[in-house]
């Protein structure tokens, strides 16, 4: 259950999102933050999957977060069950455009116009495994630090962390 | 034992490092990626205190390495002894310029020339509570991510890791 690769590629870089999975990302990250998660894009996982988002509460708690920008892209995914083995919980994220009716009640659901979003349907909770958790968190601490890193290599100085944030 | 703020200010921005310790720092971070280990600078503990840098390696143990750019930066540290109770080893880093034999014999020792750096005296291990370990590794992770966030909302798009990267 450990983080594959600390090599990923900023997916807002290379061009593999759509505009309107950014808009919804974004929308997630505003709301992630009202309830003091922090989150994280594009976390490879051990399956050889990678989460849209992985965020992290102040207790620890995961929930993966994955963004569907239309029906097609959701219709594809086959294989979104197989996210649960990564998280507490699993929801999916879209924008208004898409029809809610379409996403399984199995996984919670957010709805994001890219400056918030709202919960329309909780996610039930299936706790990970303590051995899990302890390894998913040292991924994550060490994903984030190496992407870290890598940016401030390339980009000299980065602002710190403001007081907006969560 | 968790990390108390996620709003720590980058000390790269606000000017209070000198250009040794980050001549220093530079070194550390060649060294520590080699060694396939992770770094945060200036994480702040529960102590109040803030570490100059803190690692994670692979397989979760976490140093704490300080930095010393000078023989009067370590004179006026009469507490360097509290950082051990968040760390499984504790480090100064300095440059050859500052004399070796300042540092205590109870911490190990790297000397940092900014292109990379050697160790010059291992560190005792004091293994952390896995409370502890577990605490640590979820505050690093939500700082990292939180940095990560509020500086990809400043900047944009952060350019993704290189396969250079530890």
């Amino acid at each position: 259950m450990t983080i594959l690769s600390l090599h990923a590629t900023n997916p807002l870089v290379d061009g593999r999102q759509s505009e309107k999975a950014l808009l919804v990302r974004r929308g997630m990250q505003a709301l992630l933050a009202d309830l003091r998660h922090v989150a994280l894009p594009e976390v490879p996982l051990s399956s050889g999957r990678r989460a849209d988002m992985l965020s992290l509460s102040e207790k620890g708690e995961i929930w993966i977060i994955e963004i569907k920008s239309s029906v097609e892209d959701f219709r594809v995914d086959r294989k979104w069950p197989d996210y649960r083995a990564h998280c507490d919980r699993l929801f999916f994220a879209t924008h208004p455009d898409v029809p809610a009716d379409i996403f399984p009640e199995e996984a919670g659901l957010f709805i994001s116009d890219g400056y918030g979003a709202h919960l329309l349907r909780d996610a039930p909770e299936h706790k990970l495994p303590p051995a899990t958790r302890k390894a998913l968190t040292l991924g994550v601490a060490r994903l984030a630090a190496a992407r870290l890193t890598h940016a401030e290599r390339m980009l000299g100085p980065l602002p710190g962390g403001g007081p907006e944030e969560g």
